[in-house]
């Protein structure tokens, strides 16, 4: 357990043919937290390699791009915002899991599965810890890693939106736009730009809306057919399932999925009035306060029946 | 024309007995602005009230309730967030268009109607620039005050999404944080969270929406059935005219919207390939670059006709 970013800072940059690992399903701050850690390393001649076991999604690759992979064998293993090697991916799991040298980690539930760790749980962010790393270690922070870095601090944070948004974090982001972040663009790509598919897909959510107890719950349905007619991943269903609790006055919101073996994921999202996690143990389900999630194996209008039902008690109603 | 912080900071402070004006259609940097100058005022022992055209939107009233109306006669008028008298409504302006004593605005367009004028158009809001102007004062910012401060800095900026966001606006929203400002509160209500009317009503707008040229250009058009049967008001449209140009591959987003009096209102939203101004000049309106406006007065099926025949043009087709 490391607790000191300088010591962290110097224990990093004494180790040379590093491989940073992301988690899979890779969003923007594993992946802008590895890019930035490979340019930083490159940057003073090391060899680093970023490796993610799934595609990068397109709209990410403008900053994965800048770190094309190189050849050579990994002397030491770093994952980046990764609390559980599971998060890995079964082919890097399975490759690296039990290898790890270092994790560089903000979430709290880190499974300390490395032989080192470094973990900030009130950052914002994964890479808000890379930059503070950086500055630590004394590397200059050029565009290209302050895009990176912005990309991860931004996503991560709704567009500065979320409660784990601190002072820091907003000084951070001023730091990077003065590195030459180009913070308007990626703004405006991460979160000013909706693809037509998911505009219909959001069209066919929003008509089959239901809301119940008087506007406290609300349930959204999706079955394959609404995705795949769409050409819709599952990828694009996580707005709809924040939506369904973004909704005014609404407690309790549920999402429905039809899996493609048939059986139904069920999302919910809650407000302080609801425990998501307990009411999600009712269905053998588990997760947070206020997002947890269960499986059933009935037809959409039964599960729709026992959720309106639980939800009932949960209401007092 | 006054140019420096402290000198406008010692002349406001001078005075007493003052109306803060903010712009009718208020928006969250209009009214955090007037609350945050009229709490300021008040807290050194001075009089000032906020006056606003029209009726303050329900979102607003956490900090507009803040300085409740107190009885006195003006003798010192300041104008907050508004570039030309026209905006203060109608019945403001013929009240004290004329006899304004000093504006205090981000709008590189104002008008100079007031005896004495502070104006930086780099400022990514009003509120941003009154922040730095009560410390110029050494007012403290108190927690009340930092929420309106941060209300007006967040809504202009779409939460610190748009290009007009520098290091300052990120370092004055620590500094509102760390004043005591609920940002993740303010940002939820401003952005996270959605009026089931609102939703209804983009469906609906979603569903009749149409793709031209290879999805170059959209068009979204709003009957006053759409608006009245979810029980939307002109307000509701902002949204949907945004989306239109933040279409993934769309230079040109159109939204034609029928007005109370039978008149067609067309809203132009455009990336760099077309210049929204030029565009709607060729039917009689103008506006700027990105965003401009013009008014039909046939049936929705000519204006889009004649639209869609123009945007031809424009695309070179």
């Amino acid at each position: 357990m490391i607790n000191d970013i300088n010591q962290l800072a110097s224990f990093v940059f004494s180790k040379d043919n590093i491989f940073v690992l992301t988690h899979a399903s890779p969003d923007g701050d594993t992946l802008g937290s590895g890019v930035a850690l490979c340019l930083a390393l490159r940057s003073v001649g090391k060899k680093a390699n970023m490796i993610c076991g799934d595609e990068i999604p397109e709209r990410y690759r403008f900053a994965t791009d800048l770190v094309p992979s190189e050849d050579f064998s990994p002397e030491f293993i770093i994952s980046v915002d990764v609390a559980d090697t599971r998060l890995l991916g079964k082919t890097i799991e399975t490759k690296y899991g039990e290898v790890v040298d270092l994790s560089i980690d903000h979430h709290g539930t880190n499974k300390r599965y490395a032989k080192e760790t470094y973990v900030e749980p009130g950052s914002s962010s994964c890479a808000e810890i890379i930059f503070l790393f950086l500055k630590a270690a004394e590397v200059a922070v050029d565009s290209r890693i302050a895009d990176a870095l912005f990309l991860g601090v931004s996503t991560d944070t709704g567009c500065f939106r979320f409660s784990n948004v601190t002072p820091r974090t907003h000084r951070i982001a001023a730091e990077l736009i003065e590195a030459g972040a180009n913070a308007a663009m990626i703004n405006r790509d991460m979160f000013g730009t909706k693809k037509l598919s998911f505009l219909k897909f959001q069209a066919l959510c929003l008509n089959g809306m239901e809301m119940f107890f008087g506007g406290r719950m609300s349930v959204f349905t999706v079955t394959r057919d609404m995705l795949d007619g769409c050409g819709c991943s599952d990828d694009d269903l996580d707005p709809i399932v924040s939506l369904s609790r973004e909704i005014e006055g609404v407690s309790l919101g549920i999402t429905i999925k039809e899996k493609a073996d048939g059986t139904l994921r069920i999302s919910v999202r809650t407000d302080e009035n609801i425990a998501a996690d307990k009411f999600c143990a009712l269905f053998g389900g588990g997760g947070h306060k206020r997002a947890a999630g269960c499986t059933f194996e009935t037809t959409i209008d039964e599960a729709k029946r026992q959720l309106i039902s639980a939800a009932g008690e949960f209401f007092g109603e």
